[in-house]
């Protein structure tokens, strides 16, 4: 990592670094309970009966849960109500809960855990999302028509014109594997049935309201008699929404069932086996290439394994169909992207939301065709690309805000030197090791690009609030309808009201809030946070200023459009106002210094029969390389450098964007060299982190990061966000350095590199 | 009590009745430390050291805290800064707390509080506020230039002519006794230092805003680093406010030094010697009367213990100056009001806040009027009192309302038939007792009457708001800055807020609001929660109400004016619209149902060195009537019935209305007849409610309400308030009563009639 020039400003920093913070697994309360869940050892199987009497009756067992005890709706889900959070008649998955074990320990209730025993008719179960979608498939959902989830279409242009005038086409086919998110700490929740009738709800969670909906829907009551508190988060990464949300349900029917307060914290074998994954697609692409270097036609048709439930296959698969051919033009495209439900475990979002699998499969073929056209890659990207104006796939002409991908293709060349690298490339013939060890290795540089639809898209309510509530002494509160994952949304908020306000960020404290407080804007996910959640903040803050400027611009002699906010004071015509001072008139003229701030995101539209529309309100561009070697004789991948230049509107808190830019580019090296879920038979049999095997420091090469600032004026503060788009270029920048390195290309996610022997 | 003719509407009735409702000595949380007040045995001294080891020592006690520990401010005020939250060098009341045991159980800290000792110079003790007001008194704040706390002048038209234009002049004298509030609940508090460096108090207050800043100021930190949330309160009746909030400031203090939970709840004996009282009273009135039956002139001077501490001297014996000549026209006034530092229990703020005592003074001087002018009290009240434009004593005109003590008196005396029970008095001639029993008994009738300015008038900063937050399922949260203290103000604001929406009640959610979420709007005291919460619950309904109009009166087809909510629909033009489906409708529009209502008071104004202006927005009007008889022989006074008419403005519910009739009507007999916190020295020697008798059920009558309805165009819901009224006129009541029965006038509360014997 390079050296920051900039402090980080993180509100939060003090108590996570000094072990101070609580999670919610540090709660404890006086009278609290365990909850521990219980599986069958079936994928898919019909339920005959659940026997808990054994388990119930061990001394300090207080309640064996089943579906059964529920008041409300057992089943839920954040698109189909599919997810039954407690098993009925059926399992559809190895990690389906049966029951629940309440007891006054954890070490009880796990051990009455082994003594409920399942009766159950064992099913065929299907694991191939390619037989899954077969119309003779028996159907996994009775209520379904179909296995298949969803099904988005993308027809644009005429196909087959668009192959007629290829000169060459590309035909691949690509695979890519379930990921685990593997947070650092597990799903956990305490519920507490408050006295007032109010289930109270902290858990480990990215998404508060949506844990309120499962949680009310499972208890049968309105979403004001449930209050979810946000609780610090130890990694989410997109994970931490529907099984997290889940787990807080199962602990609060347990809470309201017992009257006491119940915790229920996983442990790592219960994550990993319960929890949503990252979609594993297969894919078969066809590209029609002109002489000149232009893409003519692409043929797309990806199938993603959804799993036993529905959870956001829907969402996930639609941004996969939008950027199916990624950052460029395309007059002929025929893309058809299936969710199908199988009997493995579920998946759902996941950091890159659909663009990691879909830029493995065409960043690749970018390469692919450049070298069949006799094209430098980087050229024949910058003949290809989308520039100002042009048309998307799905027919959105790309303005309001500047495109960026030269900008930051152009970074990541002159900064690295990428010429001459690529020129070094090995591409099948080994040179000597460069640690003068004697072997012999390949070596090989690498780059990809993509662009990124910001935030929910077309195909979600996009829009998010946040209340400013000043205190008379001139400290200010700030609630936000975004949420703390660990990523630092707390300290961009803060930043960006501080100024908005002209005011130190030390006079703010961010309220962590609770879903009783700031009204619902949606899930903390899509990179979504200093977007919607920083315009809302700007929006709260001018609102607040223009309340401000007119009942003090009388006392400082101007016109309330003169009044300006800065270096902690309310300036214009005579002498400055200090903040707090200005807080104390305000008292005096009985006006409360708080606003509500809103921010929608401007309109979007989406005809889902064609795959055409304005899919999203504005775009981030990035572009990543990667420099490698690989051991001719064991065919070990050493990463030398990687470096990504990501164009993220404005940089609110610069070290924290490259915080993300490092985090995103280790968790896309894990995707594309070292992570897989296993599965046996619809069992996941890497359980633990020991057998799942996430990057190690010593995996990882120097990285660098260059911030590519293009203030979008679709976004309030010119921020528009960083996140997703850091974790979905490693693959197939490897990829292409790996074929430039070795002379082959991998077609499957991790990738393996065999050397003959 | 009548029977209810309508059923309450409490939210909080089930969880009281049943139990379940958790106060705050129910909270307990693990690691929980306990914390215990030190007092030294001193009324008035230096201390020279004050000694902790041994107390330190003690196995199982975590730490001693003493005033040196406070790192903010360990003095403070709600109007002067002179409350020493711990002692620092002096003692000036024997309520002062010196130290502050904190340990692993309650019992540790009591026995470790027994082992600290005080080394002191014992002081003079200034006991008479007489004495202490002179100028040769030592002082008892060296900061303060005199022991006279505060002194407001009433001078109205030229008292000399007054008087010269009077036939008669009474002179009286009168004394009213120190009273404790006697809530169920005695302090308490818990205090939890957060993980993110957030005091979060827990707490037996009627005031969080001001337990926020008494406790910021000790922990020497911004309002925004400290978040009180409410808790169900035990009885406030005013006293919940200073020592409340000082009780948890230093709970935080302990909590913030041990950085673990603390709790600190008090033993009875520790609320009645530390909290503040209701002022005790001496006034010397002239009052001098025409043959014609009116009042020409008034002169008082009444001096009021402060006590060791300021509280809100200032503002008590302000009401008490506004309405020393109760309600009626007078147009010579000369009137001083005095609060006294001594080193007595320090007053402050009790149910009614300065006009029982006045109101016990008044009203009988009017029954003396009277008598002596030949005229009936009630014809003596009615050429007297202030009607519609009249003038009040500080030149106030009584517009913009209804004045309506005709209505209240008229109301009392047909209901009761007063003037047959008037004609039956015994006036000092025993009859033969009504029981059989051969022995003989006085008889008689009494009535007072009064006005009352509502809320904080023109010495408070008087606005406040609301919040609601419509959920998008058509569930509500609704959030005011006003404070359940028993009373059923939660309750009133959802009726507002059900009515103004035209819902159904239960659709709302009261959420007591923590001072992080709610902005300030002052005190939940001086009868102002129906009035100025409800205003903002209006306001905030309205604002909501508008926005819905605007976004569904498309739909509606119909102008947005056209726009109506009843019935748990949105009607207007065509198909109504179900509130929850409505809210959805808004989802879709990605507007938020959120809205913050706030309610300024109308201005007032004062001139403190004349005594005039506008000092209140708007009045209320009460009448109360009692009757007893007297035992001849021993004295014994038996009250047979009282009743109560007040002009609430709009009664929201009802039964509450009248609950707050009866409970302050108790309250009043108890002032009158019961009540007295005796003191030896400056030491309280009954501690307890086995000795400070508070009235039991026996002692009180049958009690009739009569609520009068009279819309207030000043509050935005017609509603006025009730608290206070209700308290403020049994004790002139029965002192008429007591006069028309036996003949003897009673110039001392309580009032303990003596027989010859």
């Amino acid at each position: 990592m390079q050296p920051l020039k900039q402090k980080a400003w993180r509100n939060d920093a003090r108590a996570k670094v000094t072990g101070q913070a609580a999670y919610t697994d540090d709660l404890k309360l006086t009278g609290m309970l365990h909850a521990v869940p219980v599986y069958a050892d079936h994928v898919h199987a019909r339920i005959r009966r659940i026997a808990t009497d054994e388990a119930g009756a061990m001394p300090g067992v207080v309640r064996v849960v089943t579906a059964g005890d529920c008041p409300g709706s057992v089943r839920f889900g954040q698109i189909r109500r599919d997810y039954p959070m407690l098993a009925e008649d059926r399992i559809r998955s190895h990690g389906d809960v049966v029951a629940v074990i309440v007891a006054e320990t954890r070490e009880v209730a796990r051990a009455a855990a082994a003594r409920v025993r399942v009766d159950a008719e064992e099913l065929p179960a299907l694991l191939d999302p390619d037989e899954a979608m077969k119309r003779s498939a028996a159907l996994l959902h009775r209520s379904e028509g179909s296995n298949i989830v969803e099904h988005h279409k993308i027809r644009r242009g005429d196909i087959a014109e668009g192959f007629g005038a290829s000169d060459f086409v590309l035909e691949e086919e690509f695979a890519t594997q379930h990921v685990e998110h593997a947070y650092i700490e597990p799903e956990s929740a305490l519920c507490v049935p408050r006295a007032d009738g109010v289930m109270e709800v902290h858990g480990s969670m990215q998404h508060p309201f949506s844990t309120r909906r499962f949680t009310a829907a499972m208890l049968g009551v309105a979403l004001s008699e449930v209050e979810v508190r946000n609780v610090p988060v130890g990694g989410g990464f997109g994970g931490k929404d529907d099984t997290a949300a889940i787990v807080c349900a199962r602990a609060a029917l347990c809470a309201r069932l017992t009257g006491r307060p119940v915790k229920m914290t996983y442990e790592r074998e219960w994550s990993i086996r319960e929890s949503y994954k990252r979609h594993p697609y297969r894919a078969r692409y066809r590209m029609g290439v002109g002489k000149d270097g232009l893409i003519k036609a692409v043929e797309a048709r990806i199938v993603a394994d959804a799993g036993a439930y529905c959870s956001t296959t829907p969402f996930v698969t639609w941004r996969s169909a939008v950027q199916c051919c990624g950052p460029y033009r395309v007059d002929h495209v025929h893309g058809d992207v299936y969710g199908v439900y199988t009997n493995n475990v579920f998946t759902g979002a996941m950091r890159g939301f659909g663009s990691p699998q879909v830029n493995f499969f065409i960043e690749q073929l970018i390469d692919m065709a450049a070298e069949r056209a006799g094209i430098d890659p980087i050229e024949f990207r910058r003949r290809n690309m989308l520039r100002q104006g042009d048309e998307t796939i799905t027919g959105q002409v790309l303005e309001g805000h500047t495109v960026g991908l030269g900008h930051v293709l152009d970074r990541i060349v002159d900064e690295l030197g990428y010429a001459d690298k690529f020129a070094r490339c090995t591409r099948g013939r080994p040179r000597p090791a460069a640690d003068g060890s004697g072997a012999d290795e390949f070596y090989g540089v690498g780059l990809a690009m993509s662009y990124r639809g910001m935030s929910l898209g077309a195909e979600g309510m996009d829009f998010n609030a946040a209340i400013v509530n000043v205190q008379f002494d001139g400290s200010i509160l700030l609630e936000a309808g975004v949420h703390e994952n660990g990523q630092g949304a707390e300290s961009t908020m803060i930043l960006l009201l501080a100024e908005e306000l002209g005011v130190r960020p030390e006079r703010i404290r961010y309220r962590r809030s609770s879903t009783s407080t700031i009204p619902d804007g949606g899930p903390t996910v899509a990179s979504r946070a200093t977007l919607m959640g920083g315009s809302a903040v700007v929006d709260a803050a001018r609102k607040l200023k223009g309340r401000i400027a007119e009942i003090l611009a009388p006392r400082l002699g101007c016109a309330p459009e003169a009044v300006g906010f800065a270096n902690d004071q309310i300036i214009g015509g005579a002498e400055p106002i200090g903040f707090g001072e200005a807080m104390v008139l305000l008292f005096f003229a009985k006006e409360f210094p708080h606003a509500l701030g809103a921010f929608k995101a401007p309109d979007v539209d989406w005809d889902e029969a064609t795959g055409t529309g304005r899919a999203y309100f504005t775009w981030v561009y990035g572009c990543q390389a990667v420099e490698l070697t690989v051991n001719a004789k064991t065919g070990k991948v050493t990463l030398l450098g990687a470096a990504a230049a990501h164009d993220v509107g404005r940089a609110i808190n610069p070290p924290m964007v490259l915080g993300q830019f490092y985090g995103g580019m280790a968790m896309g090296i894990g995707y594309a060299l070292h992570e897989e879920v296993l599965l046996d038979g619809g069992r996941i049999t890497n359980l633990n982190l020991d057998t799942y095997r996430i990057p190690r420091a010593r995996d990882l090469p120097e990285m660098k990061g260059f911030i590519v600032e293009n203030n979008d004026p679709n976004s309030l503060s010119g921020a528009k966000g960083v996140a997703e788009p850091t974790i979905e270029l490693m693959a197939p920048a490897i990829a292409n350095a790996l074929y430039n390195a070795t002379g082959k290309r991998y077609h499957r996610l991790p990738m393996k590199v065999e050397v003959a022997p």
